[in-house]
């Protein structure tokens, strides 16, 4: 079982709609249980957070179809989970 | 269901009323089960705090008008948490 | 329920009563079950400390008059947590 | 038993696939429970990322063949695991 | 109840008696249920140890006579828990 | 009972063997139960790794001569394991 | 009950016997149940180590004998327990 089972993202977005508004919108998404966002700049313009989402077998697409639909771009995928269970990334000598 | 359950705010306050009683009236707030509040800076005029709520389905409206009411503004709204559970936001390698 | 749960002071106290004084009779006032106090700075003529306060429905009003009482002075109150039960303060992205 | 169950990849790729592509196709790979991957830096062309696979008597050889068909490369491996259970790397006084 | 229940010292104290010897007299004290001691710097002259102890209704001054006799000063008492149970004394925003 | 039940080495090995294969091979030693070698610095002949072993009664001639059969060499001993269970190696106020 | 529960060395040691031999016959010592050594320094005569010693009413002298029989010396002694529990000993405010 390859579901997708966490992902965390760094994203983009206007200040308006509230950041809120935004995860409760992302957790509406079919087949999401939960999902959190963190503050990580806030400029004029627009915001940058980083979203974790979690659920099984997550549908990007759907997802990302939300945050666009909000005025918001991902900049980048930070972290992905997928399996029987999520594997945490522990530190290993080679991190920095 | 996504419920909004966590929610953290950076929060400027005059220094009357003190911390308790923000904190106690923020937590009489609907729906919210508890609340804690921490001094970031203690200016002349001012202390800028981090207040972390929890409970069911929070009304953040009805927070921050609890909020403003004491003379209080929301600087920024520096993490949310939706669904059946609170995802807990972890480091990632792109943290710093 | 708005009870107040735990209380973190910085307090500024003369050497005497001793720490260990100072600690059982905050511990003594009404409702408080636990309290530990914490050396910050020793100067001359006073010590800086730290007091964490925990119990049901606390009365900060009678915790401050016992601090008075002994010669001691709050500094200022660095953490309040109210609630049906006590939400820990967790690191955030805009945390330093 | 001397049966490979986590191993941890220092992996070059290209933009396309997706992160999440290469994670649900790693994890596809025979007696991979789960598998997670996390972004270290992100360049004009390719992404550097590590990639944590668990399973019992993972085929090493399957996974790199996953990862070079999307057209990444194995840079290095940087942990493994074998035997009965996983045991984790702790921290010694040698480890800077 | 305000029992004394932990306490850390900050302690100088001559070479002779070892500190094993020093321990093992500081908890057998009336009431210590178990102590610790570290040690936090060697001079030629004497030793600075951290001494920690716990049990229920903690008898300060028997704990500090033991010290004297032999040939010990506590330089500062670092840490104090009263209560029905021991208060941890966790990190705020306020501690450097 | 002192029987070996940890061992970490600090190991030179060329770069054939695998990682995989060598930790494999250290794995199938009489008496081990698992292992796990991290990646500490990878160079153009060889790579140094940290090799983690545990077992009931480890046979540590057994695992060298695996390592030195393989063409590594153990550069040092950096942590060990004897007795009943395995003592774990606590930060002290004097580890830096 | 003053028994010495748990003892933390720091030791000078000749490369010969190996730091699995001294661990191994300090673990043989009476009443210890469990010991580790931790490598500190690698010098061209001696290697320093942190030995970490568990029983139940632990006798020093036994241990410093097997230690001095081997050719090692104990440069210090970092750490004492004693009681009918291991007191940890936590960081305070007054810990750098």
């Amino acid at each position: 079982m390859s579901d997708l089972r966490r992902i965390v993202l760094d994203v983009l977005q206007p200040h308006d709609p509230s950041l809120i508004e935004l995860t409760r919108r992302v957790t509406e998404t079919e087949r999401v249980e939960a999902a959190s966002a963190s503050l990580i700049e806030l400029d004029t313009e627009v915001r940058n957070v980083k979203i974790t989402v979690e659920g099984e077998d997550l549908d990007y697409g759907a997802i990302e179809d939300v945050i666009n639909d909000l005025g918001g771009t991902v900049h980048s995928i930070d972290q992905v989970a997928c399996g029987t269970y999520v594997v945490e990334d522990k530190r290993t000598l080679q991190d920095r």
